[in-house]
């Protein structure tokens, strides 16, 4: 059907360098661990609908029987549910465990759209949600061990692959109808003239960042303005609001962060799906005086025809979606309705690498740009090997292009992101850096951890579920 | 906001001859059981996607403290997995553990809205997949509790309250755009006249149902054949195929069931998400000479444009979708685009009884006929309340109104259902008809129940993986 065999990535099967027991590996376990950290305590990441994210990772781990040859990837939630995400990994067990290191590799495109079909388990989606996640949780993990046994950093394995291998991990079921393997082709083929130039400039002057890190919800205006004009003396070009709560703070808001930061930086906005659609469009005008560059998930993800809607409404402004989006088909839709200016894709919320790969396709097939979310716990680690690989392989240069940065809990990291000057570094270690550090494992591991033995009925506490900031919520618990 | 804060209903609050400790009564734990049923032993229940179904519940259970009174519901779904299910519902028990059953029952919207709302759960959607199965597994089994209390079924709850107390059980964020409540309102109060001889209809003479039995894609031509032959004989007047798999076989067995049944009575054909946009309008034209009623799902449930152009194409044949459809918010645009003739809405896909409330009243706002999905397990016992209110209390008597059949495992609740001539008796029992036996519960417990002692390995069986029917799969494990 539409989902074309791969060809062995010959750029895994036979590695330069590689150790010989590394490529015959098998997995022998996928291990799922439930961690978190108390980031309520400080209200780092709230926003209009997530006044008090604990943010956590359901952490997949794939075992081998290769000394010290693992693959990691997480899920990355806010807190309560993070049990759930690891049950859904686990689920996935039988689909990998037992296989070798080098079949998986040189199949991943298999392994993912085998997970996808799978005949019982796609019932509770299909192709969203929790299980859809954990889907991503393992092909990550996979790509993670496919690039430690080619000895590279995910973003530059697949820059190596040629066009015909990227299409080749591409499931274009539900796609055809606006992308088609054969166009998909003619994307990847008119990208290759320049490549070695591109990774040559990422690997010397990096990838444009924004910073995230002024604009949460909970802060006071003081910290607001010091931290907006803290975002620009490092660098960077572009800060982001979170807004939607209530229009005239998010008025007030704007007004100090566009003083703090002067006419010449792009001050997006996010919404966080808090508004209906004709409640964006006000609240959306309200801002205009203070040119809000985007406008990010201004209503449900889902909402095809109501954000074209929107966007029609409130240009000049953009509006940017993605980081809820579930699938490839809710993306295609947003693209053939006009619904999107900018794509922020995540690395957690799809299907892991190779559905991330089609929506990229999709994105350069329409000309709409991709500036990835990132933040939470571990997204920025992993989502930037996307993001440089549409640059270097799929979109090439595009002044539009931008990578979220949020500086919380990189320090939990072996590979941890480098963003110096407002740019995010190239990693170079192999893997797509999304290994935890072994202490902070121990540490944050939930409830067992030894922070987690300090904060006795964290999740417990009922004046944490009501969501104050959101009235819908009548009567809480 | 838009969420209207519902007045207390009567009928809940006082209910005749209600025992004083019931409505007094104190929900004192949420247990949920995975309970699995080896269907795919015999194929029932294959279809193109779907070809080895062992047809589960995730069975939530409000217990009080009061005795014998239990509020029960379940998630459907269809194997692996059924344990993920289990550990969503566990995660909400923060929301009801220790709430009083009146409460409760005086504000199930609250309840719904808090749980939709979570500020941490909601990541895992937001508001699709195994989160909001979840949470309409626990609204589904409070709404259970309070038509136990009240000493009614609960479409009969349903029907006895005033327009404004619906109104007041439905969330309207994100539906503003094509619902408003004071448009809900208006199609509750045009129901009312003739709402007291539609009941005495229903209690009389039951609602029509049509049948799936015969057109499970496991079954041979002699069984597909015979069946057919009976549901006629059964007094059926509407059976469906699923098809998808292979169009030469769906050509085939859609000639044998049209010359079962003969010209007069209605075959609806069911795809399962099977084909893209262009595959499907062409499978489709393939059995155009037969006749088909409606396609059910010719391709992904999230595909808003593409099924409005496979409705565009497909005419006089109409579209049906719903039973993966996520939520309300593409519910409404499956409306707004014209893309669904009608509305297989879900008794469990979706966040419970209020959300499907919501989904009636989009539905009778733009004129489509709601056909709830039923089958699996529990899903006839439990939908058979929405279809009978929506007869009685929302669109009213429509000639193209009917409701699926399925005759399997209906011997595993206490109140199972009724259909006699090609259709459903009311049920007149209190409650939803959720509740399993006790000794089905005790010999279907996945893992440990009898059944299950008997077939150990059955779903670590590799070659249960795999789907031969789905050619996505490139490899499997």
């Amino acid at each position: 059907m539409t989902h074309v065999q791969p060809e062995v990535p010959a750029a895994i099967a036979t590695v330069p360098g590689a150790v010989t027991d590394r490529a015959g590996a098998r997995i022998v376990a996928l291990d799922c661990y439930d961690v978190r950290f108390p980031t309520s305590l400080q209200h780092d990441g709230s926003d209009a609908m997530n006044p008090d994210p604990d943010y956590s990772a359901a952490y997949a781990v794939l075992r081998t029987d290769a000394p010290g040859l693992e693959g990691h990837a997480l899920c990355f939630t806010i807190g309560r549910g993070n049990e759930v995400m690891v049950a859904a990994i686990a689920a996935l067990r039988h689909h990998i465990v037992g296989r070798n290191v080098a079949d998986v590799s040189a199949d991943l495109g298999g392994l993912s759209a085998a997970m996808i079909g799978d005949s019982q388990l796609r019932w509770l989606g299909p192709e969203k949600g929790v299980m859809h996640m954990a889907i991503g949780a393992v092909v990550n993990a996979a790509w993670d061990l496919a690039a430690k046994v080619a000895g590279k950093p995910v973003w530059r394995l697949l820059a190596d692959l040629t066009p015909e291998q990227v299409v080749g991990l591409v499931d274009f079921r539900y796609l055809d109808d606006a992308l088609t393997p054969a166009e998909a082709l003619e994307i990847l083929r008119a990208a290759q003239p320049g490549k070695a130039a591109r990774i040559a400039e990422l690997e010397r002057s990096g990838y444009p960042a924004y910073t995230t890190t002024p604009g949460w919800i909970g802060y006071s205006d003081e910290k607001l303005t010091e931290l907006s004009r803290q975002a620009v003396a490092d660098g960077f070009t572009q800060i982001k609001l979170k807004v939607g709560a209530d229009t005239a703070d998010d008025v007030r808001r704007m007004t100090l962060a566009r003083e703090a930061v002067g006419p010449g930086i792009r001050i997006a906005v996010d919404a966080n799906q808090r508004w209906g659609i004709a409640e964006a469009t006000a609240a959306i005008a309200a801002l205009a005086p203070w040119q809000p560059y985007w406008v990010e998930e201004p209503t449900s993800p889902d909402e095809i025809l109501g954000l074209a809607k929107i966007r029609a409404a409130i240009a000049p402004a953009k509006v940017a979606v993605g980081e809820h989006v579930a699938n490839r088909v809710i993306f295609k839709q947003l693209l053939q309705a006009q619904a999107a200016d900018v794509l922020t894709i995540d690395a957690c919320r799809v299907a892991g690498v190779n559905e991330n790969l089609a929506i990229l396709l999709l994105a350069a097939k329409f000309g709409v740009a991709v500036c990835p979310h990132a933040g939470g716990v571990g997204l920025c680690e992993m989502v930037q090997h996307l993001a440089m690989f549409d640059f270097v392989g799929v979109s090439g240069p595009r002044a539009d292009r931008v990578l979220e940065y949020v500086d919380h809990l990189h320090e939990h990291f072996t590979d941890p992101v480098r963003v110096t000057g407002g740019r995010y570094l190239a990693p170079s270690a192999p893997g797509f850096s999304a290994t935890l550090r072994q202490q902070s494992l121990r540490d944050y591991e939930f409830p067992h951890g030894a922070v987690w033995q300090r904060l006795p009925g964290h999740f417990d506490n009922p004046s944490k579920a009501p969501v104050t900031a959101a009235p819908i919520v009548q009567q809480g618990q």
